[in-house]
């Protein structure tokens, strides 16, 4: 009883929190986002609901979304529960809330929020949690503070879940969110946590819930703060190109993008993350001492951005 | 000695062949390819050297590479091999040229060659070859007498080798360019085949060889007829659009560049299958009875295109 009145109740604290963001958002976008309410067919792999809230050539975000999903499946593929073999074929539910943001002045940030509940419910025992998600900035031109401001935005909201959960989840997405195949980072991280559940279900539930409320507040700051800023051909044509990483990585190495499109996904939600405008160009290197350099050399590489390891 | 003796013949001959498709894509195209010669590092994951021949910002191919590559590793992956498990882990040489094309013009298709050879060295047995590659094409405004002239010319170089050859690799081609996740075709196919070596090593070489010959007439009539076919705005938007469905299959389901890019391949050639200009757009479907709408319903749909079902 105890778990099916958790899941009613966490489902419309993510719906809540989708809303929030979405009004966040909305007071910066002169253009509406759009709502697409969708339910799954009932012979579809997965069933369930969800809405994607959508931007396309808005004024600040040129392309992003904002999507909940709620589904519901007979067998967790095996490829969902590595850590927990026992647990592949039960009935499974997900349930989470998607973003990313993709803004049209190259000197805003990407961004991306995840926050996500995966319950196994297999047929001869109690039902496991496992809780996931995080959020986590890719510049184009890098700003210190920026960077500052949305990692501390990261730890003040996980500390009071135990101050070891900032440090492990900003390792953890800097692990995560790493092109292998180019050896540079996605972005400037932030913080990734997956299959987790060491607080208790409701205690983990409240720490991913925090994380997920502190987005908001992290990016609009900075998006306030640039959004303005004068940019031309050069700086967009530097996005386009830096977009091409963000493409890579989720098509070759995103778990989330890779479940979804192999098992069923809603094609079209899954593939909000992919940016409006994209550029690939041969063996292309910024100049040494560019503003496009400072990406590769200020930016990209790991860094103990709240310089914790001195306090 | 036969062995390596095929190998240095079969290195030249493939170096040939792309020689003579630079040249003939060269004479339609005003800017020069640009040519990039390679040799991985000692401590490289594999050995081995390349050229990559490539156009960027060309009035005809906005984006396209030519290259050829060799590679020598040690211990063969699991997942090159698993049709033959007993192989994995020996030492492997792989030589081959690849060729995608994104042409400017809307009305020209995208097409991509592949011409491979794998073969395998195990301590305690004789080599073993394996040829493998194809051609297909990726029409944005699909021209049925170009789509019959390229399987045609598919046909014509492969029934010398077998006339159950062009019928069985069509059909791996339309299996094996398939977005699953889209249920939707890449292209209009064209021939694939993997894993070859029922006519034995040079018999399969000459097979293998013989499609590779038939590229430059099958694509180069095609694009000098639809080059100068004036467009517009519409037609590049909807070019750019669809080049997003190319991206997807390559990065979500090629093997050739999931093996590259797990495997420690040279990226950037690797990626120059990446289109230079792509669109995506929320849940975008062209408007019924438009030109659009014809290549979803008149070419992506599977079909065979010469007829040979009614001889």
């Amino acid at each position: 009883m105890i778990d099916s009145l958790d899941i009613v109740t966490i489902r419309a604290e993510l719906l809540a929190l989708q809303a929030s963001i979405l009004d966040g958002l909305q007071a910066l976008e002169p253009k509406r986002f759009a709502r697409d309410a969708w339910t799954r067919a009932p012979d579809s792999p997965l069933q369930g609901d969800g809405a994607s809230c959508l931007v396309e050539g808005g004024e600040v975000f040129e392309r992003g979304g904002c999507n909940f999903s709620h589904v519901k499946g007979k067998n967790l593929p095996a490829t969902a529960s590595a850590r927990h073999p026992q647990l592949a074929g039960s009935p499974f539910e997900a349930m989470g809330v998607s973003l990313v943001m993709h803004p049209r002045n190259p000197f805003v940030p990407t961004v991306h929020l995840n926050v996500r509940l995966l319950m196994v419910k297999p047929m001869d025992a109690a039902p496991t949690f496992w809780f996931g998600g995080g959020m986590d900035l890719t510049p184009y031109y890098g700003n210190h503070s920026d960077v500052v401001h949305f990692h501390q935005s990261c730890k003040t909201a996980l500390d009071p879940h135990g101050t070891d959960k900032y440090p492990r989840f900003k390792a953890a997405c800097d692990d995560y969110f790493y092109l292998k195949h180019r050896q540079e980072a996605r972005g400037v991280g932030g913080i990734f946590f997956d299959d987790f559940s060491e607080l208790g279900p409701q205690g983990s539930w409240e720490m991913t819930r925090a994380a997920g409320q502190a987005f908001l507040p992290a990016y609009a700051t900075i998006v306030e703060q640039r959004m303005n800023q004068p940019y031309g051909e050069r700086e967009r044509d530097f996005q386009a190109y830096r977009r091409g990483r963000y493409v890579e990585f989720n098509l070759v190495y995103d778990r989330g993008t890779l479940f979804g499109l192999h098992g069923g996904g809603r094609t079209e939600s899954i593939l909000m993350s992919m940016p409006p405008v994209v550029h690939w160009k041969y063996d292309w290197a910024p100049e040494a001492g560019s503003p496009e350099a400072a990406l590769y050399t200020d930016f990209l590489p790991r860094k103990d951005w709240l310089n914790l390891a001195r306090q």
